[in-house]
């Protein structure tokens, strides 16, 4: 595969895959497909966590928002993802987190691979949510409360159904019309949904709770007394300096379950707690090295900001698919050069047909 | 330009500029105007220093070579590179150094250029060089020795003889071939060239010296006998760890410039030298802060090893010019949501004509 992928990038160019077409792939393969292999893809490299070359993200904060490079790398293949992260985004129409990224081959540096990713951040956050919840969550849980129900909510719910056996939905946002959009994205999904008028009365009976809420700084989402014996949480929505949901005696509580340690050590739930607040990376539990969950009455959290692994994985997953479904286009984002050591020669003659047809034509003028 | 920019993304999308619309921008605008405003454009953004998030690159080391993201942001737009370098690419038939990047908006995150920068790259690199030459070099020089006639050596060539006004050219290669390449390149230039056997016959007489070999591991290109009085040395190939091209007394001797300080002591030819080597920032003298040359007869390096603020430049020149001459094309890098909340409708409907024309052909089977 990786050769292939090599002599198709020298032979055609870099694969691209837009935006609309990473929604047609996902139509195409069906959203429990996608979210289903795409989990697998995530397990797969975070049982070789230590193949990669890992390090925390490389963030420009400006006074509205933060754009971010997100780079990781093993012995064969290089990724990094782009993503910036502006609350104020949709008061122009904006998307707040918009993403693309790019898969390298190691051995040439070759750029094989350009994609959309901000669909597919949504997948892959979900993916990696529903993999955790696997791992951490009781297995008899059914009853999911979810706060929050803006961009990232039904990849969420839909996750949680299909992979960790959800069959109840208890919604809460302060806005009533996210929860209104999201009943109405997940109809006919087969999801029993309640849309609750409090984050206390979703959470009450659930067995998984995730907060998924954006655009609050500190927010206490969760509060000790919500907590059940036995609940996961799924903090998806804490992911930089400054933005928390939950409150901190429930990280004391509980057992807390992270990616990457020094980055969530900044980013997640846990920036508050002193620095040996204990915390378990995630790949030990899937690697069998370290438990997870202890006991049925113990309350789990994964305090999940998004690591970019999870992109090296979803990127492999999107190109994988892309070339085995024929989807996406080659393009010259890299010169294709007659003699790699002439850089220059590619300004001696008009490339294209159309260039050179308006050269004959301003010529016969 | 900053609305208009940011209105054109919201409406049609990226602006995206293949190797070969670059080849052609370039072709279209004339290789010296396209060196001139570029060496502008970094002047007019190293006369704003002080306004960049500056940091230095973060790269990905292989056995074979390297991967590296160079980000830069003022208040209103950041900009990064990918651009790898292995030297044994050109055994494959591709690159040693392929490149692309992005220009973005800073109060939204959105992704307005994203361009190659394999060939912009060597532009970038020869305008830095000639604005550098310029402040540095003794005005009346006129000769050239150029030691390596590899990829960059043309955009060299013409770079010094349209922007500080080099008439002859001394080149030398360890390989002939680079050479003859070199010369025929140039052909119809006005330049006057000589191919010679040695470095030391290249640069014997030459008032500027310019070295761009690569693949040399701390290589001596020039030792202190060849040095007199008055030269100017432009240092391009030393540019990472391991990888130099001047003698340390050289150095000892003259008066040496550099682009970033921090990244400069790492990558550049001063990476031998003590922590406390003197060194002035380029930006320095620009600005007349400090001074560049003191004498006819000090000798000056430019020990260059490129900084992301280059490439913000270039990026902002090939932006603003693709934009002016109705280059490039949009492409949807990012989604077009009807509504910015409403990330899961994307998947709800078709979204191009084939794909839609595809799902009735099936549903009629």
């Amino acid at each position: 595969m990786k050769n292939t992928a090599l002599t198709q990038f020298r032979d055609t160019g870099t694969l691209y895959l837009s935006a609309p077409e990473a929604a047609e792939l996902v139509r195409r393969l069906g959203l429990p497909h996608c979210l289903q292999h795409m989990a697998q893809h995530i397990r797969a490299d975070f049982l070789r966590w230590a193949d990669f070359d890992k390090t925390a993200r490389v963030a420009a904060h400006s006074k509205d928002g933060v754009i971010e490079l997100m780079p990781v790398a093993d012995d064969h293949r290089y990724s990094f993802k782009y993503v910036n992260g502006h609350p104020g985004n949709t008061r122009f129409g904006m998307s707040t987190v918009m993403a693309f990224g790019v898969l390298a081959d190691v051995d040439t540096g070759a750029p094989l691979f350009l994609s959309e990713l901000t669909l597919t951040t949504a997948l892959r956050t979900a993916a990696m949510s529903a993999l955790a919840a696997q791992t951490l969550a009781r297995p008899d849980s059914r009853v999911m409360a979810l706060i929050g129900n803006g961009a990232q909510s039904e990849f969420q719910a839909l996750a949680f159904q299909h992979l960790v056996g959800i069959t109840c939905l208890r919604v809460y946002d302060v806005d009533p019309a996210a929860s209104a959009k999201l009943v109405a994205n997940l109809q006919g999904s087969g999801l029993h949904i309640t849309v609750c008028q409090s984050t206390a009365e979703a959470v009450k009976g659930a067995d998984i709770v995730t907060t998924v809420t954006a655009d609050k700084a500190m927010a206490l989402i969760l509060t000790p007394e919500m907590m059940e014996p036995g609940m996961h949480l799924n903090a998806v929505g804490g992911d930089c300096p400054g933005k928390t949901e939950l409150h901190g005696d429930i990280l004391d509580a509980a057992k807390v379950f992270v990616e990457y340690e020094p980055q969530s050590r900044v980013e997640g739930e846990i920036q508050h707690q002193p620095a040996d607040f204990a915390v378990t990376e995630l790949w030990q539990v899937l690697r069998g090295e370290r438990a997870g969950r202890d006991s049925a009455e113990q309350v789990t959290v994964f305090d999940s900001v998004g690591f970019a692994l999870e992109d090296f994985s979803a990127l492999r997953f999107m190109m994988d698919s892309a070339v085995r479904l024929g989807m996406g286009e080659r393009i010259a984002l890299i010169p294709q050069l007659a003699d790699p050591k002439n850089l220059f020669g590619m300004l001696a003659a008009p490339v294209s047909v159309s260039a050179r047809l308006e050269q004959i034509a301003t010529t016969a003028q």
